[in-house]
């Protein structure tokens, strides 16, 4: 064990030293490219790209959206986190899709969008993307690509094997990457093997995309990293990546390094729900939310629910199976064809490529290493397809073109290697500047990729732009792939950590886009129809003010009666009915800063005067000639002044 | 005045009209440009942009920081709002410096940043930004892109026409867009002409940077809307430009567009300078913060002030004139000879150009219509050098290319007008998509315009880009003016609004910019210098955490003995000492979030868990191979529990 521990400790240093000598290789790139190249990632303006990519924040926990091949950033669509660019998190609207079991939680850490599928396929519908470090999934519309709503993964901790879906999004499912004592208690950490567990969830999608905790399913103490479907031939299943089979606590480091092979845990999704028909689960108390954006009242809803139900291996024969993977594997990935399962263990030095029908037959004939908790490990040698030899240094992940190759990120060695997945020769190698991570095909993992592109999403950026002080944006890199060689074509920084991305062709999304909300849909509980509705109503210390925005003016603009100590509730509706046509609100000394509101919809800014006084306001969002003229003031008296509640416009 | 009110109500109507049909012309740039310009706006992958851009964020409160030509995004860096994608406004070190006299805001709208200049040209050394809601500037320091102080400004509402640069960055200014009842109180909105009134503040900047209101200088209750310093011969003037000379308070949009001529304010401080010398002002109590990010320790402290210093018109003859300028100008601008000083009368139908030195001669002669409040207004033919006729409809902004020419932004006719300075004569236009604000030459409004590229920054979008839903991305157009002609290269789009930006060529911030923290100079009270420093410390319900990350793992990754009641810092030291490793750090639960902490630096996270249980952290910045390892648990115990507090790594 000793020796081990040192071998480890070695191990970790060629690794880190790979990656230094990595990052000295910037000036090979230089210059290599001529302005050949330069056409085929431009966009001539007034033209449009081709396709969406969907890239996580990262560590800002939202989602940007990019044009490709231009690689110009479109959105940042507020998620996990509050976002002064748009007013989320702020206004009162959607303070509640901030909610947690364990309150207000305004930044989480996002990593995996994952369009929904229908057949399979990329549908255009929603993105769904995990919240990490206090559990949670979100769905985002993408109709109007706002946030519409996010649930909290109970018996989780670090939700990061999510939020991957069934070929119907059926399911989109949710591993946890932190095993936690089960359920929460006060323990010993170590105590760990004994009492630390880790569970599977599988959220089922409704039609109209509402999401609910159906199961989930009690596995061992490991680390779940990532997962993907099958499709066609094993739709039906569902395979998730572990690490830290050895069950370690500290310095994973070293020591969740020790073993050889962990596991991909095959889970036949199908047969849970036979069980769950049969009533085979637990039903087990716990604590989440469940937070919805309700379009046309306009604002969000945050509500707890309280069980969830639980199916144990153990008492369900045939519903996981462990298939030993070399070594700490990062991504399971699955080909178009639904066949081939490739392990990309990062400490390995050969991939591991499954097959199902192996899979099927090993289950069948029960070819099985040894059980755990009543979970079968199937031996290694009668699942393999076969072996990719010695490909790169730490694979992390791979995506498919669709013509029966794979394309798979080398963190350590800085690379993506391109493989034919039947005979498992390498193809085609490029490197990445510098130390790539995951890498997205548009539809790479998906029944039938569109192919064309392959993004490379990096984890070290040092001198690939100009430099901007110690914090260096987050770096992409676009690569043609429709020859047989892989081309770089583009350098694009990314806002937060393009940790994983999905792309999908414009036509998909770009018809259906929202261009404004009816203002005769708006059932906001305190929104306006019209500049008539304007007025300011007092209930005891809290004061609603009822105002619209039109070009350029607000409907009150004077208003006088407001005192300190009071709640002063801003509710203003952007009255316009055209496209693009946003106002802005903001009052002097507010804390809680500013409202955006789109044309139709109403939100609402609380405003609670500390001084006596008359504070300006003003549109935020420039909006017509005479946008520098929408202006208004609002007088504070004192606590017990007698000054009277009026409003008004141009008397 | 009924008759006047309908003109303009009419006129209102047709600038929108013009918008619109503006927003109809988009087909005319499809297609219009061929592959040849691709090559002008790409930068091969490995290769550096030849400019820096720093755009404001508008409504989002921050700065954005593009290279040209590429139009990418390489950095936002935070300044007046909170951000998830860095931390700031989060941890417990950079809260202090979203502090104001009315205590937190979280977010404001920024719109101007100004270079620091020296002898009249963009030096590199800082940027400054606006607050305009919570009236506040803030300077930025281009050796790390951190926002180093904010410093709040009394005696103003909307602070608009500012942070505008002297010559060599003496003061920076501050004149209100709102004028507020002086000082504030509560009074009624309609005593607007009796009690309020305007102030222009004069903003010192010292050798290190550190800011100051020195004075602020008392005018009519005007609406001051930009700003620009005298350059060369003008070096010692501050020119702002005023709307609502009406003084109105309510419907501006009809009500201050009612005067032909508003006016330019011309203040001369130099001679303030003596006035202050002098004693010659009077000593106001005011109450604001100064917030200043201390590098060395590593967190910002926020001061309140109490005193400011205001110069009287009256009392200090030669200190102000006013120029008559048609009408509502928007911006002025000083071209980089100093001798021509641009009205931008955005409800004018010519632009109107001053000459400095008849203003001079003017001022010499007494050459006065009248005098309001002490101030002698100048006869609009004794300062006027031309007119450029009919340029086009809404002229907002104008800079310069060096060479003789300037270039004017008109929003209603959506159009760059190039014009010769000295014959007043149009030599070239070119169409905006669409309704553009500000513009933006590389050195543009200093003595030494680097020329090469304009960028419009335009107001509305529309179908410029692929479609978002209701919230569409901001966009900025490139355009080559190295010829006689502009030609457009290229459509970006921006992240938050691109209100104005100012550009400089690269080498003058590259080679300076910090690569990493120097652990050695590391003088936060909560930092490590080694591993070996790591302790957990409990003080009544306060337990401070110290806790170094380095790769691939926290020096303390097991920890116990903390309780639900214990307010629990993290202060995480980020122990690397090389280019571009930053560890994350975040905890299950926090309703503080996350930390993003760079090579060298201490950052503090507090907890305040609330049920008892075992909680996951991790590493929430891929640092390394085996980031995914970089992991750890604190167990929490009920409030009244004997657990004993320990920590440990790999025991």
């Amino acid at each position: 064990m000793k020796k081990q521990h040192i071998i480890n400790k070695l191990f970790a240093l060629v690794v880190l030293a790979g990656v230094v000598t990595s990052c000295g290789s910037s000036e090979n790139s230089k210059g290599a490219l001529g302005s050949d190249v330069a056409s085929q990632a431009y966009v001539t303006p007034g033209e449009h790209d081709d396709f969406y990519a969907f890239m996580s924040g990262g560590f800002s926990g939202q989602i940007s959206v990019y044009g490709l091949p231009s690689g110009r950033l479109f959105r940042v669509i507020p998620v996990f986190s509050q976002d002064p660019e748009k007013g989320y998190g702020y206004n009162e609207e959607t303070k509640p899709m901030l909610e947690t079991s364990f309150g207000f939680v305004p930044w989480d850490d996002a990593h995996h969008p994952e369009l929904s599928q229908t057949n399979g396929v990329p549908d255009g519908r929603w993105i769904f993307i995990n919240g990490n470090n206090t559990p949670r999934i979100a769905r985002i519309d993408l109709k109007t690509f706002e946030t519409a709503e996010i649930i909290e993964i109970p018996n989780s901790g670090g939700n990061h094997s999510s939020p991957f879906t069934t070929e119907n999004s059926e399911y989109i499912v949710a591993g946890t990457r932190f095993s936690v004592p089960f359920p929460q208690k006060d323990v010993a950490i170590d105590t760990y093997k004994e009492n630390f567990k880790g569970t599977l969830s599988f959220i089922s999608v409704a039609e109209d995309g509402d999401m609910d905790v159906a199961f989930q399913v009690l596995l061992p103490g490991y680390d779940y990293d990532l997962a993907h479907a099958g499709k066609g031939k094993s739709h039906g299943w569902m395979f998730f990546t572990s690490y830290n089979t050895e069950e370690e606590h500290t310095l994973l480091e070293v020591n969740a390094s020790q073993r050889d092979k962990d596991y991909i845990a095959a889970i036949n999704w199908k047969k849970a729900e036979e069980y769950m028909a049969q009533g085979k689960f637990k039903e087990m108390p716990a604590s989440y939310v469940d937070n919805h954006y309700d379009e046309s009242k306009q604002m969000a809803f945050s509500e707890t629910r309280n069980t969830v139900k639980v199916l144990i291996p153990s008492e369900c024969p045939g519903l996981v199976y462990f298939l030993p993977t070399p070594k700490s594997p990062h991504g399971v990935d699955v080909d178009p064809t639904g066949e081939f399962i490739v392990g990309n263990g990062k400490l390995s030095s050969d991939m591991s490529i499954h097959s199902f029908d192996k899979m099927i037959k090993a289950i069948e004939g029960e070819k099985f290493e040894t059980t755990i908790d009543g979970i079968p490990i199937l031996q290694y040698e009668e699942v393999l397809s076969g072996i990719v030899a010695q490909p790169g240094l730490g694979p992390l992940h791979t995506e498919f073109d669709g013509k029966g190759n794979a394309y798979t990120s080398f963190f350590i060695s800085s690379e993506i290697v391109k493989w034919n997945l039947e005979t498992k020769e390498v193809l085609d190698r490029v490197p990445a500047y510098y130390s790539i991570g995951h890498l997205m095909i548009p539809g790479g993992d998906s029944k039938k990729p569109w192919g064309k592109y392959v993004v490379a999403l990096n984890k070290i950026t040092k001198d690939r732009f100009l430099p901007t002080g110690p914090e260096l944006t987050q770096s992409a890199q676009l690569y043609d792939i429709s020859g047989e060689k892989m081309k770089l074509i583009l350098d694009f920084p990314t806002i937060g950590e393009p940790h994983y991305a999905q792309g999908i062709a414009a036509e998909l999304i770009a018809p259906n886009s929202l261009k404004y909300y009816k203002l005769e849909d708006n059932n906001h509980p305190h929104a306006m129809k019209s500049p008539n509705d304007s007025r300011i109503v007092r209930d005891g210390n809290v004061v609603r003010v009822y105002m619209g925005a039109i070009r350029s003016h607000f409907t009150v603009d004077n208003l006088e009666g407001i005192k300190v100590g009071d709640k002063v509730y801003f509710h203003v509706t952007n009255l316009e009915q055209d496209w693009d046509v946003p106002h802005g609100f903001s009052v002097m000394g507010a804390n809680n800063a500013e409202l955006l509101i789109m044309p139709g919809q109403t939100e609402t800014l609380l405003w609670e005067p500390q001084r006596e006084g008359v504070y300006p306001f003003y549109c935020t969002d420039f909006c017509s000639a005479l946008h520098q003229e929408m202006q208004g003031y609002a007088r504070v008296s004192a606590k017990g002044a007698t000054t009277e509640l009026k409003w008004s416009l141009d008397e």
